[in-house]
């Protein structure tokens, strides 16, 4: 199968996307562009798929001009794909159909911060940083971290993670409510303040992970949590990748309630040597980090230090100062840019599973023996504490072959973790690049999906081709 | 307005009922009841709400067993309603517009425990105190804990949650897949044995909490967790609620990793003394358990003793072993029943709110305030961790000027609690009784729920009548 293949076809509607653009001109004047250039930049960003350009692009600055474009958009049916920091992976924010593209990274105020509740309130666009860096003298800290420092309302609509999630949970785990523009230019209010609830359908959670394509996420309420009175971090090499999975492994079966415990394998960790000028051992790597208090600290790094001996890990190197573990925690945020840079000038086909923890070492045990039996360039890094890894396969897209063998083993890769009663995306979503595993993971679920999809965009014009395939 | 209008009609089918009736009846045999007796057990059970009965009852084995009744109702258009073990509080199982209920109580095979994934497989009929039971010896446990030994389908389907939700989260937190049967018989599997995921729409989190109105659970896939290596709890008594409430938020705010923080008012105290034989001092009372390390708990004990000391609580009693313990949470477990031995004959109108924690010490100095002056009897108890706390009005129904300033107080109970950033519902779901609160809690939330509601199960058979009022 070739790439472009899978890009599922949108129609285009040349004349009523010319008449859009033109009413939006019209409103937002220089906030309505439409240059090749910005065009592009609001396509596949990141991503290894063909680029598939917006007829034009709206800068938005609050919920109501969201809703208004989507209601020249929905008179018209012309398809509309939000935007975010665009660091996504698997052409979320590419336009099949072209369209209209709404940038939120405008929206980024931060609305309000109430540090006796816990939580806070923000515009889709503020990142993940920025609201860490605005928290900083509250003692509090949003720990959800992808890679990139993608926006907060990107990171929902994708049902984000990151290094943290191990202890404190995905994007769903952490939104308390959201503001979201549905396809009819219509404002819903999902969720609450409250920290629980059972008072309907969850359409917050509904929402997560429903990448665009239901409606658009313009504000957000999020959890924030105290910063811990004492942090560790380490790295530890071991053996192979197989003791290294053992190990987290039985971490996570202790219940040792770590915060941090990633994975890299050994071209990895040559790669963020030479990226972030390190000096770790090259061998497979685990990267954990303990919060709690001094002593609850100091116990977990004894039993993690017990269990990874078991394991044969060497080589401890402890970050206890914080411009220690910032470099450290840098150097893993940027394993993907690391990872491009063995091969500069190949693509990358970023992609990540999630299997059970039980099944993990298995997993990537069988992922580098087909790496190795098809002589690819593919490190390994992963958030394995949640039996998530992702695999950067650099391929030389110039040449077919190489290409045609790359995607058969990405391919083979999700079909792995399926059959090993995993998912072909933990952190990632689906975007356009994992639509042809859905119905292998989610049966006639997917038929479900699609049934909520036309209920909630009967015209199928958010974000179309992605997620679910159904009929515009 | 009367109570009956809380319960929106559902057209009744006679002739199609009567006719899915008879061809289940030929196909379950003695497993299809009609008898008085049984279909009144299966209407409102411990709601305060007038029963309705279904037209029969089906006790199913199998989900194959549950899509066969379904299909045989969805053919006919006759209401199904889901029963797993009645203990729901605001309607949830009454039969509006007759039909069939589904009884899953015989479904209550653990299909398998996977101690290395921390998960079990279960039928929906598995209540918590049975799976707990069966993994005793795996040194793992299940931690959501409604009052009743609810089944776990039905805790999935009501989105319950209990006194370890403040550390373990509630339903929608502990499920990892579903299999449920939806509106046209089809068997559907959502979610995995991932630990996390970004494949598609969260059908898993869309399934807790719908009741029924959008398809039946009949397998859970759940998560366990490691049972604390030290464990401890007491009991502390203080001056009023609000200081109460106050050592509470401040627990809550410091990040003390408490397993379990309840708050009882004087009038639940002195009934469950009452009904559970203690001799605890007649003060609102704070519950509190701690599980870590042996280290982590005496710390957490200190830290809590200093909060709950600068709020003037006295009298702590501790309650370290395991049998002090238990007796302690089942007198918890039990304040419902305790609270209506407060007015033996007399109805129990059992509601439930939930505000964000910052709000908690108002709301509930306002209810009291108001049961006051109203003359009313009603002790409160709730999951004060999480904001979340249950009146229970005792209420002569025979009384009909008592009955409607009962009424008229859990109304304004539930607009204050919204008007606080709250929910009307923490726990219990909406069932009948909450659902005149959904346009003021969602605005045109409601009409997306309604909107999915239409699409998953067009001839609104699917427990009609909860929720979300559609036509049929």
């Amino acid at each position: 199968m070739s790439v472009n293949a899978l890009q599922v076809p949108v129609d285009r509607k040349p004349e009523e996307t010319a008449k859009a653009v033109e009413i939006l001109k019209t409103r937002f004047n220089e906030r309505c562009q439409t240059s090749a250039a910005i065009r592009e930049q609001h396509g596949h960003t990141t991503t290894w798929l063909p680029n598939q350009m917006p007829d034009a692009v709206v800068f938005a600055h609050t919920t109501e001009e969201v809703s208004e474009a989507v209601k020249v958009c929905a008179d018209l049916g012309v398809p509309i794909i939000a935007f975010g920091a665009g660091s996504s992976l698997e052409g979320h924010v590419n336009a099949p159909g072209g369209g209209v593209c709404i940038d939120l990274s405008q929206m980024n105020e931060i609305l309000s911060v109430n540090p006796e509740d816990l939580d806070c309130v923000v515009q889709a666009g503020v990142t993940r940083n920025q609201i860490n860096e605005y928290i900083r003298d509250t003692g509090l800290f949003f720990p959800i971290d992808p890679g990139a420092d993608a926006s907060l309302g990107g990171m929902a609509a994708t049902r984000a993670s990151g290094t943290n999630a191990v202890r404190y949970g995905t994007m769903k785990d952490v939104v308390l409510g959201l503001t979201v523009v549905m396809a009819d230019g219509s404002i819903v209010k999902t969720g609450g303040r409250a920290k629980k609830s059972s008072a309907g359908y969850d359409l917050t959670r509904l929402m997560i992970g429903s990448e665009g394509t239901l409606g658009i996420i313009t504000e957000l309420t999020i959890r924030l949590f105290g910063l811990p009175e004492a942090i560790s971090a380490a790295t530890a090499a071991f053996p192979d990748v197989e003791s290294a999975c053992n190990a987290v492994i039985l971490t996570i079966q202790s219940g040792l309630p770590i915060a941090r415990i990633e994975m890299m394998d050994e071209l990895q960790v040559s790669a963020v040597n030479a990226y972030s000028k390190l000096s770790l051992k090259e061998a497979p790597t685990l990267i954990v980090e303990f919060h709690g208090s001094e002593n609850g600290v100091k116990e977990q790094v004894e039993l993690f230090g017990e269990i990874a001996g078991e394991f044969g890990a060497e080589d401890f190197q402890w970050a206890v100062r914080p411009e220690e573990r910032t470099k450290l925690w840098e150097a893993r945020h940027n394993a993907y840019w690391a990872g491009r840079g063995l091969r500069p000038g190949w693509d990358g086909l970023s992609t990540d599973v999630c299997v059970p923890i039980s099944m993990l070492a298995e997993c990537v045990v069988d992922t580098q023996k087909d790496i190795a039996e098809n002589g690819l360039v593919a490190p390994i890094v992963g958030h394995v504490g949640d039996g998530n890894f992702h695999v950067l396969a650099l391929c030389d897209s110039s040449d077919a072959a190489q290409r045609e063998a790359t995607e058969a083993f990405v391919s083979r890769l999700n079909k792995r973790a399926i059959a090993m009663g995993g998912t072909c995306t933990g952190e990632h979503g689906v975007g356009q690049g994992k639509m042809r595993y859905m119905r292998l993971e989610h049966g006639n679920g997917v038929d479900v999906m699609a049934a909520i999809k036309r209920s909630l965009d009967p015209q199928n014009i958010m974000n179309p081709g992605k997620v679910v395939a159904i009929e515009g």
